[in-house]
């Protein structure tokens, strides 16, 4: 039997023009930020944006965005609190508080559950930031929303890029389209990952070279906005 | 009813001396370097070491070591290859050629099943490269293997702490022991995570500058054991 759930989620979803997926093969690569910090370019700019953070496993964005005391409002559904602009929501609003975490299936479920309740309302994008590698999230999000795109994150390491390697190939298997590749954290001029992405028909959308005024921005949008990497991530934005 | 695996379990590891889990609230900061180096310099010391690369979203412990073409021996259960002078396990061998992932259900029966299949014999040290985060391999590890100790590894970046403190917090209520934590990727003298750790009762073991040579070793495990990195692991395997 079909979960009922599904075709809500599609209507939830309508009103939607563009949805955006932030993956990465591994963890700690930078996709909360990069994610984070289109969300508040394309916002920046003019646009509807929401944000949603469905890394079930280690939710970032609220940190990175400095996020506290905000909460959903609950009524027909959940309407995501407006934060810097845009719209966002977190698995964190759910799972804080809780002494035991998510199991596999209630991650699936909360997934679904999480997707069905969400009144967007209408958005040009919505950015997700996904749980790095392949997991439950990745397969439900692709069964569930037929269109969404992927941007894919990757730092210069080896290590980094055999994990993408994997990702791309099962994203290829299920049909989804891929935007590119964003290399974050280069630390010279080497054009290995732009060759290696090229080799996957990955279309190479930038470098992003390590900014440690990252790491003073945590917690603060404006300042993030401000930083030589976020300038990087302005230009991607310029490419949805 | 009780999963007659979990006895089975119980028996495959009475003959391990010491359990090291090796885990992270986020992923990419050096917990697959560390639990990968870390069993290469016990190993180096004399120990018998096992390592077991459980992170089902992003193994990558057989990058770091330039594993290829060795196969564990199936008979009555599994016999890890012996790879560097240890006994080498990874869900790699069992998730490699699938096109499709293991899904939540599946990731805790895959565990079970591995746990319960996988003869070690007789070891000093198993050491367990855990997924990042909470999720379904912690929890279930935490059930069916009581003894096992935790080493927590974050960076200084103040991202990866916070979700060290949730980690810490789970690991705490469900009565675990914890060796300490590792500050990797070291980029300056401040001695904020140390600090940071003492408010939370957790050792601090040892930080780790960050160490351009390690790129280079990827693949090549005796190239890495010549590392700054490498030595500054090898103090904290003394502490274990």
């Amino acid at each position: 039997m079909t979960d009922p759930r599904t075709s809500i989620i599609e209507e939830r979803m309508k009103n939607i023009n563009k949805i955006i997926a932030v993956s990465s093969g591994k963890g700690g690569v930078g996709k909360s930020l990069i994610s984070s910090t289109l969300a508040l370019t394309l916002s920046k700019k003019g646009f509807k944006v929401g944000l949603f953070d469905l890394d079930f496993a280690s939710p970032s964005t609220h940190i990175i965005l400095g996020i506290e005391d905000v909460r959903p409002k609950e009524g027909k559904g959940i309407i995501p609190p407006e934060v810097h602009g845009m719209r966002y929501m977190s698995i964190v609003y759910y799972s804080r508080d809780l002494a035991v975490p998510f199991r596999g299936f209630d991650v699936s479920n909360a997934l679904i559950e999480l997707l069905s309740i969400t009144r967007w309302g209408k958005l040009d994008y919505l950015i997700l930031d996904m749980p790095p590698g392949i997991g439950d999230v990745t397969l439900d999000l692709i069964r569930l929303i037929k269109n969404t795109q992927f941007l894919i994150v990757t730092t210069p390491s080896k290590l980094a890029f055999e994990t993408v390697k994997k990702l791309v190939s099962l994203l290829e298997n299920m049909k989804t389209r891929l935007i590119g590749i964003v290399e974050n954290m280069k630390m010279d001029s080497s054009n290995e990952i732009r060759r290696e992405a090229e080799k996957l028909n990955l279309k190479f959308l930038t470098g992003i070279p390590y900014d440690s005024q990252v790491e003073h921005a945590m917690g603060d949008a404006q300042k993030l906005l401000k930083t030589t990497f976020a300038r990087k991530v302005k230009q991607i934005a310029s490419e949805m």
